[in-house]
């Protein structure tokens, strides 16, 4: 014990430190690789309260990480320097991207070693310990490097505030030599500022002001809520909204779960032309269109074809409000949203379309028994269940859950703006682990063949964790959404064709943990649903489907979004 | 067709340009996966002579793209913008640790999209099209960005031939603009120079003369032949000086592989106190090491543990000699072995070791049928062929066969310095595709059971191409290396156990594609290694064997390397 050590009141390690700051914040479990430069500190995990996951590699990891934070608020992740690292950062940039909060913790070689720059395995050989931090940088809010005890809790208190604050990953390098270290762990006592520092009162009225008078004079405006109105925390202000004033109000394919789709006024997914007839003419007609933590991206808008005029949007953001051209800079919506609502009065609204997970008639009439896209997604609608947490992978899968109604409570996963495929996957492990810790029923996941042969392996760690989601593979023989994009027959969209209902066995599930079906028809499907033993909330198995639908058959709003973005790519 | 593309003598795409130069290098098949910004650029692939591989995952392809460079000199791997990239960054900067020329090729959105800042799927949503290529620029020798068609070619030359020459991996934009454009196809016609300039001549002889000196005085000169040998194509020069000298012949682990071990006076591996007494004795007793490509990493050097005083050692690299303190930069091995070789004249030599595969005395007296690790690498030895090309994964593998001879023209595979785990998985497909391409015979892996789990999928990609590779899986119940160095029984080193044989047929091996075997007593080794059908150079089939060894047990070298690395990682 050194002299700064015996100063200390209540003594506690850097690990130890860091893994209460991430229980206090609500992280129950890890995910990660271990790896030399990480491995004294995982010994501190379970003391302070934390679970290991153990995934099967570092990007998987990532991706579950993601999966995580989305259900519970905020996760963390433990890789080891380079190697670890480098395999997970697509799944940190997706997480920048799509504003999810992860902590990303990285073992590094002792301070001694990179001051001395030496040729450890794991380095470029070159004696640069920067360069892997550097390449984190642009896909993180904030970078902790913890190399002296003397501001270690700092670093990690800014780190993780950082994180939850910007719903953003953060980067915090932890070196062999400093794990162990001790530090002041009263600090603890005080718990991390979580609260978004509150709009400026008088700015905050005077916009809320301009967005009330904009409301009340529309003869039809509706409600449009997106991805940042979920990520920047906003649903409890967004739902008073909705529910004071009765507004028609839609979601965008990022927003979709982010509102109670059983209330009376939900209408639907807006994306532009890849939105349904009576969706479209309801946004589009509506002379004021209020969106919530809008993200205008390609696939979020099947491929920029909002007709929506400036003129006729207030648009409320995590950090501005713009009302026509009129920007608010600094003005958070939470705040906005919140006295809106409360001031509002009565507003002239028009009521507008219901969906309600009926199938087409083509499809209802149809004697085919082909499992067809227009015909499962409504038809699924109909089997969710209250507070489900449901995944989609980019693919005709992200297109098709347009067309699907939730009921109440339904958390919907997936990376429409990042669109990294075998996420789904690795989501789903650390999206069940969640639901699980916070009495959650089920997690569903629904990925196509190709995207789940990135990613396959994650369904061991759920198998190892002993978690029990349903899990459907898509089989449709290849890469479908890329056929209609470009290269229709082209063996580059093939796949190989995997045994896929014998994943689950050869993963090491024990015997009866796992079920597995394939589904090749409607029937089947009926039969599926309607089979108490596959939907029952609290089943002791994971249950593994093989969904066979054509190669050829995709979603509607999948084509028209493809379609405008092989028009681009060739401009 | 436009006023330029008028002017052009033999108008060519940017694509086919691209891929034909590849296709000039040596580059048969091309690993990666497709994404829609990188779908049209993959029409023209077949046309300029190039298969597409189509992996399961990037990192794989990365991987594969890796082992694919190691058994033919050069590869490339072609990715989408953002998520397919990032995959990848690990497998490319474990190829710029070890020097593999890798291009990576990346498909770009259009010039157009970039110029606009588009919002586009695939980006951080902040309109930055830069980010991901300087997250590349540390791990790349050259950056071609393919933003106008005017110097597309010249840019194209100048990467693939950095590449080469550096031996590093490259980086490519390809936008799907530009993918089409037509360039001057006549410049084909005079093909890449990549002949490494000569040394300046009285430079160089002064150097060689220097050489020559301490040798002729020294009285048991020995060579220590490292990875650089390799991978900066000195094998021709380091030979002739091996056979003209007749001095004890020494690799390092990274340089396994680089000397024909059957040449009478190769003796083994040295790896300081990580090496064989006898080998040990040889080399620290040596008034002179000449040694060839050297990296003194860390686990190259079991844990820094080299006696070999300065005073003695000459040191050829790929771009400076030194002679104990005197350096010469810019000078290349290449010119000065030749000369030295042809110029020696009689050196005292000392006999040294010769390993030849003896199965240990405790070993081999003992009646205990389990497989150890003592007992299967030599054993191994003796069963290998000529030509084979071996893998090895960071683990228990890599430093076990430090204990076998190979036959004369095995290539070896590790990645010893950058040590990333699921590497040797995926890049045994890559290394099986080349040496099919080449016409070897056999590629045999030997991966770890966790290591395995990482890329696992890329067997499915083995089956897609019809290769047939040897597989052992070391089934010791997880992270044994990792044990050696902390966390003796902790949960965070153990691995899911998986029903290993199931996956040839889970990955769609068609019936009589793959063999299985369970071996799990030398016994059966001793079986298997006699069966013919299971060591047939020409074998149509797949063959994958679960090695069981118990998980307690490893090779010396790694038990003294982890001591090494442990008491590192705590100073
Ligand atoms: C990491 C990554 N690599 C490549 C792509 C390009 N890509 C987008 S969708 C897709 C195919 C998905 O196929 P599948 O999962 O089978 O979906 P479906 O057939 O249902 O459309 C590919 C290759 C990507 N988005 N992310
Ligand atoms: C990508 C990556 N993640 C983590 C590590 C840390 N690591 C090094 S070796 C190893 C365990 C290897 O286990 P296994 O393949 O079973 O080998 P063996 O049991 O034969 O030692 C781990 C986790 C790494 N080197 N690379
Ligand atoms: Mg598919
Ligand atoms: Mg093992």
């Amino acid at each position: 014990m050194d002299v700064r050590t015996a100063e200390l009141k209540e003594p506690i390690t850097v690990a130890e430190y860091l893994f209460r700051r991430l229980h206090e914040v609500g992280v129950r479990s890890v995910h990660g690789l271990p790896g030399d430069y990480n491995l004294v500190a995982l010994d501190y995990l379970t003391n302070s309260g934390l679970r290991w996951v153990g995934n099967c590699n570092e990007l998987n990891a990532g991706y579950a990480a993601d999966g995580y934070a989305r259900v519970k608020g905020i996760a963390a992740i433990v890789t080891t320097f380079g190697v670890g690292e480098l395999s997970t950062l697509n799944a940190i940039a997706g997480a920048y991207s799509e504003y999810v909060p992860v902590v990303h913790i990285v073992g590094y070689p002792s301070t001694v070693s990179q001051r001395n720059g030496m040729l450890l395995h794991h380095t470029l050989g070159n004696g640069d310990y920067t360069v892997f931090s550097t390449m984190s940088r642009p896909i993180s809010c904030a970078v902790s490097l913890l190399n002296d005890p003397m501001d270690a809790a700092s670093l990690i208190d800014h780190a993780i505030s950082q994180c939850y604050l910007h719903s953003r990953p953060v980067y915090i390098s932890l070196p062999t030599d400093i794990v162990e270290k001790k530090i002041e762990g009263a600090r603890l006592k005080k718990s991390l500022d979580l609260e978004y520092p509150p709009n400026e009162g008088e700015k905050e009225d005077y916009v809320v002001a301009v967005v009330l008078k904009y409301l009340r004079e529309a003869t039809n405006p509706v409600i449009l809520v997106d991805a940042c109105a979920i990520r920047h925390r906003a649903l409890k202000e967004t739902h008073e909204l909705i529910k004071t004033s009765g507004l028609p109000t839609f979601v965008t394919p990022m927003g979709k779960g982010a509102v109670d789709e059983t209330l009376p006024n939900y209408g639907g997914v807006y994306a532009g032309s890849g939105s349904n007839a009576g969706v479209r003419k309801a946004v589009e007609s509506s002379d004021l269109v209020l969106t919530i933590g809008s993200i205008k991206s390609d696939f979020n808008t099947a491929g920029f074809t909002y007709r929506i005029s400036d003129l006729n949007s207030v648009d409320l953001h995590s950090s501005f409000v713009r009302v026509r051209y009129s920007e608010y800079p600094g003005v958070r919506m939470n705040g906005v949203l919140h006295k809106v609502a409360l001031h509002l009065g009565q507003l002239k609204v028009k009521a507008g379309p219901v969906p309600n997970n009926t199938i087409p008639d083509a499809e209802s009439k149809s004697s085919d028994p082909t499992i067809t896209q227009a015909w499962f997604w409504p038809r699924l609608g109909q089997w969710l269940c209250e507070n489900d947490v449901v995944i989609t992978e980019t693919g005709t899968a992200n297109f098709g859950i347009w067309e699907t109604r939730f009921p109440k409570g339904v958390t919907a996963i997936s990376q429409v703006l990042w669109g990294s495929i075998g996420y789904a996957t690795g989501a789903c492990q650390g999206a069940a682990l969640a639901a699980k810790e916070v009495g959650i029923n089920r997690t569903i996941l629904f990925t196509g063949d190709g995207s789940f042969q990135l990613t396959a392996q994650e369904v061991s760690t759920m198998l190892k964790l002993r978690l029990n989601p349903i899990i459907f593979i898509i089989c449709n023989k290849g890469y479908t959404i890329e056929r209609y994009i470009h290269g229709w027959d082209a063996g580059y969209n093939d796949v190989q064709e995997w045994d896929y209902k014998g994943i689950p066995a050869v993963f090491g599930a024990a015997k009866g943990q796992a079920q597995t079906y394939v589904v090749k028809s409607k029937e089947d499907v009926e039969k599926l649903f309607t089979d108490k033993d596959f939907s029952a909330p609290m089943s002791d198995k994971l249950r593994f489907v093989e969904l066979h639908i054509p190669r050829d058959d995709a979603p509607e709003a999948l084509k028209s979004t493809a379609e405008a973005a092989a028009k681009r790519n060739a401009e």
